[in-house]
């Protein structure tokens, strides 16, 4: 397969945005592989992911940007692009859980998701074998109580040096800073164990049991500094009953868990996700 | 097929429950067709349905209630029992959306839900026709503002005059007073457009679309004097995505409250729902 | 809101053809409203679904038609396009089972099937109290043993008359001749009361209990002169247990075929529906 | 929480039976925990799961077993019983693909199978190391051409060797000799990658991906000398459409293939399974 190239772009929409972009890239000699349109009618805002083939295309990414740059301009759009293959430095966080973790690497391992994954930090030293297993860094950094300026100042530190493009919270269950959030804006990926806005905040799965719901869920999102407020990515549920206690909510709650979580990273990878206010459009 | 009797009951736990009542009925020459039970343990509660063949059963319906009587109290039962087909008067109440209205009619012409169907109100005058055709009476109801009590009073008369037993909110947009409810205990059944608890309150919809969830819900539950509180009898999902626009949602919608609610109905004329705190075992 | 065109086509996959067809758009005043590709890599085909506003667009349907052939001859494209809201006509071919009927009906009435509902055939009699209820012309035809040929004729004839351009199989249960499919190619909406391919043929309800599946499914698909294998549209299933009679699968099979077979006639009228080989590509 | 015994047990329907049961046990001092009954009304069919606390419960296994024989066979019973958190010995067939024994594994770790994993057999060796890493010995059995019968008998000496009570085909593709399933009848588990009955035999991803079914499934069931036709325990179906490549088809079943195989499993171990004809009851 050959090498491609993927626009991200929203803007107020206008006429012949889609002509614009298809003839500059026909004139560079790019063959659209798959292109998706989203119209907002009430906000009056247009969204496209467009994706063409580089085998004949006769620019490459540092020349598309000084030519795309004016007629983006001119339009008035948001945009990035990503141009081949280039994997990006994933790190996940981890506490005591590893469902979600080991998930990830497997489907790591196997090519589903299409990243280095740089390295792995716990608050807990349980997942080190598992990283050890899968080759990957572990940093071990306890969250002391009080002290988890501290804490983020390491985290930050790895992050930086590892060049680290995105954030996953694999059951991490620390509630980051907005110190820390405002550094990773639509970069960190988080899983809610709730199908959100219902059991916002700790132990959600108790929520639902108290409440007597008869499916229960879970959440994956962008994390923004107002806790399990960002932008939904997926979501998934599964049917219960009287006959399941909390723990069988639990263990249900964890294949949801890895699925959701799943899915959002993948899609983060594959530069499908686009965030607009508080909501994502997910070109599928 | 022959004639059936139901046992709905519940207590405290106590060894040898079982063991009693199925001694009971089989003493009387009763062969249980379905038994089903709960247990609560943390609650330490006990639950039980149980159905059996009236074919030889020696005990006419007074004659069970007095010779069952003693021995529930002995072991501190709470219980209710139906003998036969006893098809109990329901009463619909529906406003402008007649969705699962024309639902619930069909549903019942072609016998899924075995009850009578006595009267229909509306605080508006579309659904006429329709009950017309269903050869149901149909009453209209306004509801001045301010005048919900002398609404209410008409209804409740309504209902009293035709023994109605079981009261279905077939999309009816008034709240309820607690007077009303209080008439009606666990003997009123409602159907709300979102996966509760999430978008309580009015145009749930409008929030589910505003969230930018990627799944959206109905539930059917018992109406108490809390809104949006009572204790949830069935829920459903559905999935959607950015292109689905507010009415296409509250188009998917409809399915999953014509789904939800009929569901509930159905088990509630099954005798298969059991209330405790504000949480339902339902006996499938 | 503004009346809209959609273009549909597929090609041999062509470098440039979205540009091309962008071009074209825009140089005659048209704003794209949405768009939709898809390309199958393995077959070399591509897809494409285009919907712009009438506003500004200075060609008629019938300007379009002469300015758009030769480019879409210059480039090999199968296209079909609508201008405006042309409501089609559609004929409903019902046998005993209404729930499907009413559902259609119901959907139609309160504006989600933008089309016009020519008539009812039926070969049974059951159906005309609803039929006339709805106002919608109803035809009983019987089929004798050995005379389905004559009941086709008249069925056609009435088709032809009314300038039907869908026939929706609403649980009409005799087989339509291959004479009869090959007049209304592409045209014919069947559900099937499986998931198939699991269960062709008669009593696909029997076969699932037989074999003791765990999940249901209905299936609706343009019918082509070989029974139940023709291009699937849309497909659902709900779970079931050993607790579920076969009258159980019966009735929660019902919910499944309205909810697919209303699914099926919307995306057709709707104009989202591209088939290739036995296949179909739904643009939702 | 208490030790407690589970009866398993089906009969031709006989009056009273629950009765005679219940009452065995309250004399013994048992109290019951759950209690499931099922009736195959057609079949005149009685199936019982009956849990009962050890804790006052005055016979040991051995004395139950004698004092509870006459009685079955006094009533024509066919009956199994479980004393106690008695781990049985799990063998794990795999191939190349380890994404269900990965599962199996990590859900065994974390208590939601409660189980001994007595060994891993493989006719490849990628498994070894994931073997080490959970401390499960593990056996490269080469398949070679022709010499089935011989890597059979040397699997069957390992399984007899570790008294083996459940063989997990966990993405095994050698299809088993009948005379090896007839060892292990009930006792053997395989996970079929397509919603069965549709898309039998091998390549179910490659015949869903060309039939363009909108729902991909899996099932579990047990091993019968006819392939893929044993009882169904579990099964599950996602969606998928035209843009799912036949890659994505197996990469969305690798989730429904762990699922549905560890629920049949973790069933399996909580004896919750009975068989009757070519279906099962499962007590959940």
């Amino acid at each position: 397969m050959d090498e491609s190239a993927i626009l991200l772009l929203h803007s107020a929409d206008r006429k012949g945005l889609v002509s614009v972009i298809a003839n500059f890239l026909f004139d560079h000699g790019g063959n659209i592989l798959h292109a998706d349109q989203h119209q907002d009618a009430e906000l009056g805002l247009f969204f496209m992911r467009i994706e063409w083939s580089l085998r004949d295309f006769d620019l490459a990414e540092r020349q598309f940007r000084k030519a795309f740059t004016p007629l983006a301009e001119s339009l008035g759009l948001h945009w990035r692009v990503t141009f081949g293959r280039r994997r990006i430095n994933v790190a996940l966080l981890v506490s005591r859980y590893q469902h979600c973790l080991i998930d990830l690497l497997y489907r790591h391992q196997i090519g589903e998701l299409d990243c280095n994954i740089a390295f792995i930090i716990s608050n807990h030293e349980d997942a080190q074998p598992l990283a050890a297993f899968y080759g990957v860094p572990f940093h071990h950094i306890p969250v002391a109580a009080g002290r988890k300026d501290h804490a983020e100042q390491l985290q930050v530190e790895l992050l930086r040096q590892h060049e680290a493009e995105l954030v996953v919270l694999a059951r991490y269950m620390q509630v980051l800073s907005a110190e820390f959030v405002a550094l990773y804006p639509r970069q960190i990926i988080n899983v809610h164990h709730s199908f959100l806005p219902a059991f916002v905040g700790a132990k959600p799965y108790h929520g639902a049991y108290e409440r007597g719901v008869k499916l229960i869920g879970a959440t994956s999102h962008y994390v923004t500094d107002v806790l399990d407020e960002g932008p939904i990515i997926e979501q998934d549920v599964t049917r219960i009953s009287h006959r399941d206690r909390l723990e069988d909510l639990i263990s249900k709650g964890r294949d949801l868990e890895k699925i959701v979580l799943s899915r959002a990273v993948r899609w983060h990878l594959e530069h499908r996700i686009l965030c607009y206010g508080n909501k994502t459009v997910v070109f599928d």
